[in-house]
């Protein structure tokens, strides 16, 4: 399941280091080694799926839990009441560089409406 | 179950006009009439949520099937291969503007990594 080339694969096998800030039986998150606000962590499937266009029908309820787990995640970080972001690239146009599929939980700063 | 004040629902129940491109018994998607991209979609529950902190667990399989639905959508509106962006905004620090849940589907142009 796990592709060894890849760095989320590597990350979630602790093969490579990360702040963790979450982890149960189907994703990992961790902070953003760039992050674009004070709050930016990844949320992360542990099956290695490429990204959004490696969904699946199988997949459903993984996405909603990933939504879940940003909800939480944003109150646990203190952004649940002054907001945030999730964010999910696939592909050039969107800037993905890691092929895995990840979802970007982004707060803590005013980003307006803007999201490109 | 609709909110007679809410802007979507009022788009969901015809009452308001949008360019709808997709709908099924879950969710209505139409073009955000201020696009930032050349595609520009706002996928929509039918159900009135506030946005990402009105999700429970009943509402994972919605969630998965927003994301399965843009994948679809990116297809068919030509920026599967170019790339796409998938965003949630919640509350202030993020623009939400519109307080029922919308996942906007952005493509057709570079969005590079930036997210804010």
């Amino acid at each position: 399941m796990a592709d060894p080339t890849c760095l989320f694969c590597r990350i979630i096998a602790r093969e490579i280091p990360a702040t963790l800030v979450y982890e149960d039986d189907l994703v990992v998150a961790f902070r953003d080694i760039a992050p674009q606000v004070p709050v930016h962590v990844l949320i992360v499937p542990r099956e290695h799926l490429v990204g959004l266009d490696g969904l699946e029908e199988a997949h459903r309820t993984l996405v909603g839990h990933i939504a879940l787990v940003a909800q939480r995640l944003a109150r646990e970080l203190g952004v649940a009441e002054t907001g945030y972001r999730l964010v999910a690239n696939c592909g050039p146009n969107a800037g993905q560089t890691v092929f895995h599929l990840h979802f970007h939980l982004l707060g803590g700063a005013p980003m307006a409406g803007k999201m490109v």
